[in-house]
């Protein structure tokens, strides 16, 4: 996996927000870290949806699963209970064996961490899969860039 | 449910300890109140492997589910990072559809909280089941007392 | 804490809405059984903060910690992945010392499942507390019923 | 951050177990990829446990946090329910300022998931501190190598 870099990702990029909850802070007073990981995953499910697919739907009617084999993220300032984070989610890079999220994660317009997710396409048994071409454009794979529905 | 008392549970009871981890404390410096449903769950779990029973097996070999439908806790005094948990579970009472646990935490011999927990026995498709007949002495079901390993 | 009823909560109630996430489910393949307590504690926050109060203030400013001291759920239907739950949330009973929340969970107007939480009002050093005159109408207490700012 | 790599820890590593539990599988039926980073939370508070040192008291008394600033891990094959992991922790590289802790985690002795998690010391307002001299040994500062305690 490539180091992630603070540049602002070059793919169409979506954005969505999460709340801090409490359960989500130590003792340190901060977001305890591992949390990071499960707000890029609301990015990349808001990303698909945005894209007019429901990841939801992918698993349960193509048994198609984006299973984590790489993730990694980088803290420059901590995120606190009732913080209204931006997840700015994009495909990095992608093909019908893998793909690559990239995030930034913003705190009032401030970049406060960023990250990589690498995925593998299984099947439903964990073995890996091939994405069937209808799922293509979503990950912009074949030169199709991700068509993004305008947002009613 | 019936409201949990502070009394001993006077069925034989099992004991597992768990230390607090880092990520389950929040911002008030103490365990987030969610948690003690997890500890509870590693209790009802180790209540079963000593009494020779992994709950594992049950799940895969015989399609037995325990869903929970009630869940309750009291806490009397907060649990901190790194404190050595003592969790004492027993069945409460039981029969062929349902079982129910209760749990008391402790912290240096000092009961912190207690709680219950009900359960339906359901099968892989998430409908009621019955219990099958071979694991009616691990709940104590029809006068059979939940035999339990001496612990090697 | 008295029984929760599947009766609509009597109290003005405030509602917001939850989207399950992936790391919200378990292998039985719907929501697991604790992480409903941190929607309750979602619903209450989104309460407070209708009434035109935001909690981290209470915490920060007036040094005023709710402490969950009993919490409860009946769980009747899962809740599963990508579902958008409806958080009901009201005020049960309060004075100076402790107040009751109680909860509705609603998947497609459907209660799925019911909660109570209790909590004292603690100082910073988790000492109990009274609660400062200037919150009583937050949390109805004598007689003033909470004032729900309208949503702009 | 360097990239991980597949080789043992060249440092002197130690060894904990986790066993885990059911409420950090996902639908997927494996461990959700988050927790992965929780249990590398368990490794390096008993590395230092080992060494003689308890993280607990670190930040109690001399006021000294490690917040992480870099973490990340590639996972091999999944984790399931009640499996029992080793998570084997080293200190792959430390000074005054930073310490980065290298991890394995092993099933039945096979490696199914590596990371690293870089962390700064850290005063108890978040400023970045300067790790007292008497904590150098711990983390192998100035050629001193991590003296471990033998278990009894």
């Amino acid at each position: 996996m490539h180091p992630p870099d603070p540049a602002i990702p070059r793919a169409p990029a979506h954005e969505t927000t999460v709340r801090v909850r409490y359960a989500e802070t130590d003792q340190m007073g901060v977001v305890y870290h591992a949390n990071y990981f499960i707000w890029m995953e609301l990015g990349r499910v808001e990303y698909c949806r945005a894209a007019g697919m429901r990841y939801r739907d992918m698993e349960r009617e193509d048994g198609i699963l984006l299973a984590v084999v790489e993730a990694e993220c980088r803290y420059r300032r901590p995120a606190r209970y009732d913080d209204e984070i931006t997840v700015r989610t994009a495909v990095a890079r992608a093909n019908r064996r893998t793909v690559e999220f990239s995030y930034q994660l913003l705190l009032d317009a401030e970049v406060i961490a960023s990250g990589r997710t690498r995925h593998l396409f299984l099947d439903k048994d964990l073995r890996p899969s091939s994405l069937p071409a209808r799922y293509y454009a979503l990950f912009g794979i074949g030169g199709a860039p991700a068509s993004f529905r305008t947002e009613p």
